[in-house]
């Protein structure tokens, strides 16, 4: 794809996410996004044929954001118990400060309305949790009976309980505490007992 | 109300929700709901006047159904901290087997789509939870210095999550054993430390 059309492709799926996070998937329409987004009719269809086709690309951009800027504190070198913790509060700032998380994510718990499998994104988060997770049992700094996959599954759950109970109270103000309590809640799970 | 429209309004709610957690809120019509519920039309618009109205009925009953389930367990002779468990597995079971719950739960995540204010039913289990993490303080059962209503908040959030993520990577079939694993994860934060 030429870089203009990948302009126009980004300038869409973004003016799609801003118009999903604010009103939802029923009450958006092509008319709003082409409005929002600045393009003409004519470029939206040439990229996207349906709302459903445009959802789905908000969704999988949405991923692709959070994945890379999770790949750098991966990629880190600091310690993996950390890395998990700091992927946390990376996504937290990501809900706050980027459109195309916030509408990927309302999209994501909306997807039933244009029936989207949305299992692979949690999948891919359970899963780096719990390599990190195994990681950081080798270092010693999670106790080695803990049950990784499962402690991976419940975090991830967590995680998207935490983030969504604060956008229905809060407005999502007060995410980023939330996700600090919900950290101190559950260290005392994963720290190795000391020796006595 | 006479005791047949009651029963008659009490099966519009109940087929809605069915039709509800099957399709979800955008993709739903009355025509659908009339079928489900075997009413006429007629009978369903003498009771509810648009499907956003049916809507709210279905999370008003589901959570009426869930909150008397949960007055029986508040109301046992059993500790406080048991009973937060023991609300847990209660909601968990309603939404293995209760339509309306189904119906009710899809509808809560889908609310944006019609405009709703979900935060009551979410307000009301955080108040539950508070009041039971008090007690078992005051029981002995959980460690003094924590803090009751930022747990509550957290193990609400936590179960959202939990349920939420069961039906998106096992539609529900591993739920139980999830909010098993969710108070597994838990108890260590609550627990009193043995006395030294």
């Amino acid at each position: 794809m030429q870089q203009r059309a990948k302009e126009t492709r980004l300038a869409v799926i973004e003016g799609a996410a801003r118009v999903f996070a604010e009103i939802g998937y029923g009450n958006a329409s092509l008319a709003d996004i082409t409005k929002r987004a600045a393009v003409t009719k004519g470029a939206l269809y040439f990229h996207f044929t349906s709302k459903r086709e445009l959802a789905l690309a908000v969704i999988e951009e949405q991923h692709a954001i959070v994945l890379a800027a999770g790949s750098q504190i991966a990629a880190s070198d600091i310690p993996a118990l950390e890395k998990i913790v700091r992927l946390c509060r990376m996504f937290g700032q990501q809900l706050l400060d980027e459109p195309i998380v916030q509408g990927g994510i309302r999209l994501t718990f909306e997807a039933s309305a244009f029936q989207a499998d949305i299992s692979g994104p949690y999948q891919d988060w359970i899963n780096t949790a719990e390599q990190l997770l195994i990681q950081a049992q080798t270092d010693g700094a999670v106790r080695p009976d803990l049950d990784p996959a499962a402690f991976a599954r419940f975090l991830i759950a967590s995680f998207t309980g935490v983030q969504m109970v604060s956008e229905v109270l809060s407005s999502r103000e007060d995410v980023m505490l939330r996700i600090e309590q919900m950290w101190a809640f559950m260290l005392p799970a994963l720290i190795s007992r000391p020796v006595s």
